[in-house]
């Protein structure tokens, strides 16, 4: 009777302890899923950026892209992304290439069988709402002058094949991963990676008419600076989700200080540009700041989770600096982006991965050997496959619109409707 | 003695499991609220939506309305709209009325003795989020051309009334429920309800001057596409919440489903207005898009937690085919819905409703038979009462503003002032 | 044996009774970390309320303010306001002022030492989301005439020092914490406390050109309605987590309560403003109830977690016929506050304190005593600080632009760039 006492007491703890576990499983994948509703708003606010700095004969355009984009990132990922980017690579692989096959497929005992912290689901749809991002990126760099079709043909293809093998060599487990390069959230996975691609469309698009004359360069300005600075606003909040649910768990120690590194890297970045945009151009330049912020924003996403306070402050501060000293770079280099995402994206991306090796401490892994790995490897790859999708585009359908309909603006040309009646 | 030890250990685990319970009822309950603020943002989605598809002249009504129907929402759903849609049907009841009285009751002994997730405030909170939405969907149909006063009694009347005692018979346990209607987060109860009582007000209102002219449709384009896309954007972000939070826990498993079939419905949506808007116009059309993701939003409403990953697209795609089909049908017969609102809602959430019967798999409910009774018995009820309440403002207040005013603007002629100085 | 299998079974409970107590603090922490995203979210509300108020040839100056004040915010929280405002005041101290040094200073045994419900992190991003309030309170009064550099100077001043040293009398456990002065989120110490610097600002810079002329009152008008009700229901959404998050835990009840009547109150301010500003002016005025909304949420903060609904309700539509009374008070003292920030969070501000000495139930604290010490002291002190930085800055820096300046609008002169293009 004892024994059967101290039986019952131990099913009793044993019960407790299952319920203890489900409570924490719980509140783990409900910040997944928060967390992902937080990314969705990124597009939201990357579509408002993009609009608020074209021209306002192509804001339905851009609008039309990035409305696109997100329903082609969420349908590509399904199909065949998630399992491109998780293949669960062979141990004997390279590592460079698996894919586990078309669909999605929850595993068979329960959905929550191979998972700790969270479901299937919550997995695929925070991951499926980065995906978008890539192509996301590309649109603005590209905006005012590309033909509608073949830039969904294209993002259908980058988001389908490349960002998703790109991130498998780290992500999902491979080649790179093995070799110690570190991303936490994707400055190079997700971020310089859509800039790579951005810049090849740059390059074959080439610069908007009346960009670059003879007398100089001629700034282009954006329709409405509300728009942007909404857009960049929320692309802030929508970090917190992005950085804060790569934790891939709701670790109250490694979130919290996850948005910590986050927002005070936003707020050196703001910083950062203020002080370089006046002081290389003399005023107090409102599109400087808010691409400072996401610049920032950008740097700290290789290491959020491994920053002190004053390591996120400085990256935040250097990849202010960054954004106008890119941007008249780029400017020089006649390669024109109406928004500013190779500085943003690129650069910081790039500036991000590079920040783990000097500031990171991760025992042993984010080596400088490994980052530049990292970084070369994915921008070569993206670049490249990027330069060669839109290569085809443009001997096939072709990507530029016609000088008229370029003059006339994209809303009218492509889309018969003006964004403001 | 070590009996005593027994039964200490038998307490220790008793105060674990209390524990573990209890951390489970504060996530479940953490989940609802987030969720009602997030639903709340949809409220936002509306207000921006449907101010970009007005004309520039008739912004600040509707932004008037908006802001005060969801004042008028929880205040009425605090007097009245709760307790009646909510009333505990007595078991030998026809589950067609009852009403538990004004004000809230919150139970006596602590706010959560008879709720084992959430809290009675959040209940209340998470439902009142929902219950304005109703009169919000009618606010965008019969905009440009009717009264403010009219509206807002209107907007008060089937909020307090026509909208909780409908939800009643499904949600609060009634006659629909019995039968096995299924309508896991509303597209009839929320959705087609709105649409049939903006039909209503759009049959009695008659269209907006200069629309159906003897030589063809005019159409009248909105005055802001960014803003009707941030309006799509926040409505989409919002919807998490609003399916999501229909759990009624943080349920993992069914809340990432839930996600998932959501955002994979809309961005079917989207894809499905996309070809045939292009097929049937020939042009790429934003709003066709935007309402496109809405009707899929709307679509995988009702059965959005018992949807396979194909049937959620397949579900999207249909309401985006539909969207382009609706609109062109409403013109056709000069019912003028200046925000797509019917087609959306009346036409998406019938669908919807439908499409459990088709593809949902939910025990033997859900059958064409209980979702058409649903939908045919809501329908009616709602419409009839819309027209009953519309038509005795008719013709006592009148709900139409003088031709004059209708052409000036509601701006000016209801509010004396303008959207943009 | 037995000893040893009773061990074992209080071992499995005492781990259980752990494993329940993280989930427990899992939850707790995620709370507080998603309600600081949601107060981050008001800062793009006060972004676009203030530009949607500001005439269009000052909006990019508005945006770039506030863009700014979120990073000077958030870096001067994290050097030293964080630690002013919980100094852990020495027992035998005023309580008046203490400091606990530069940086921040994380408990050395794990981050959490000290921390029952969240850790240190958290709490830090969460009071340093709410650190910027107050100047960016200041930034929509001070609007359309200030210079930049003196108002960012001062905006860095007040958050570094003010607002903190105000704070920690009560929410750093100071002298008026042990007086029992009731402020739940900050009626007082954030929104009046803002209030208060705003009128110093008013007072020294005097009205805008044009305001107030011989003939009377010329009204200027905000330059986009929309851009204002999108401020506003942004502001509505981050106060769930603004006072929601201010409950320091996930706590079902409390912060279930405390979204009720939030949102109840928010309701009432709209009706409030909507029947008084008609009685007033006999229109239906679109900011004033926008501004109502604002006025019954700064009205509830001090007492949203003891308020009853009926109480909130009160307190709501109170908070919104002080609107319009005040800000046509303001206007008859020829105090120019061009987004009626006095009015709401001055004036709605003090009435919810007192309010918490009327309707409120907090066992001895809160009486009408120490409410209006708070008040008093708080408002005292923040006026003249502000009163004496601005005075400083206007006799070195000077604080207003000039008159051809502010004629063509500080978007040229001080950033030589438009808002739209």
């Amino acid at each position: 009777m004892q024994n059967n006492s101290i039986t019952d007491a131990m099913a009793i703890a044993a019960e407790a302890q299952k319920a203890a576990e489900f409570a924490q499983f719980t509140v783990n994948n409900l910040w997944i899923l928060v967390a992902a509703a937080m990314v969705f708003m990124m597009h939201l606010g990357f579509a408002t950026l993009e609009a608020g700095f074209v021209q306002r004969k192509n804001v339905v355009n851009i609008l039309f892209k990035n409305s696109m984009i997100i329903a082609i990132g969420l349908l590509t990922y399904c199909l065949c992304g998630f399992n491109l980017m998780y293949p669960g690579f062979a141990e004997d692989s390279s590592g460079f290439f698996a894919f586990a096959g078309f669909g999605l497929t929850p595993p068979e005992n329960g959905m929550t069988a191979e998972y700790a912290d969270y479901t299937y689901w919550s997995d695929f749809i925070f991951q499926a709402m980065f995906a978008a991002t890539g192509a996301t990126i590309v649109s603005g760099a590209v905006a005012e002058r590309i033909k509608l079709i073949p830039f969904l043909i294209f993002a259908t293809i980058f988001v389908a094949i490349s960002y998703p093998l790109t991130g498998s060599w780290k992500w999902g487990g491979g080649w790179l991963d093995a070799m110690g390069f570190y991303d936490f959230a994707g400055s190079t996975i997700v971020h310089s990676v859509g800039g790579w691609a951005a810049l090849a469309g740059i390059i074959l698009l080439g610069p908007r008419a009346g960009k670059y004359t003879k007398k100089g360069i001629r700034p282009i300005q954006g329709h409405s600076m509300p728009l942007a600075a909404i857009g960049v606003f929320l692309l802030f909040f929508g970090w917190f989700g992005f950085n804060g649910g790569s934790v891939l768990s709701a670790d109250p120690e490694l979130v919290s200080l996850v948005f910590t590194t986050t927002a005070l890297a936003a707020a050196g970045g703001a910083v950062g540009a203020f002080f370089t945009s006046f002081v290389m151009f003399k005023n107090y330049d409102l599109s400087m700041v808010l691409n400072g912020i996401l610049g920032g924003l950008v740097g700290i996403t290789a290491g959020a989770d491994i920053m002190s306070i004053t390591d996120s402050i400085i990256i935040g501060i250097i990849a202010g600096i960054i954004i106008p000293i890119s941007v008249t770079m780029f400017d020089k280099l006649k390669l024109d982006d109406p928004v500013g995402a190779t500085s943003v994206h690129l650069m910081c991306g790039i500036w991000g991965t590079l920040a783990v090796a000097i500031f990171g401490d991760c025992d042993g892994c984010g080596t400088f050997g490994a980052q530049i790995t990292g970084i070369v490897a994915m921008g070569a790859f993206s670049f490249l496959f990027a330069f060669i999708v839109f290569f085809i585009l443009k001997v096939t359908l072709g990507i530029r619109v016609d000088e008229d309909e370029e003059e006339k603006g994209l809303d009218i040309s492509e889309h018969e409707m003006a964004a403001y009646a």
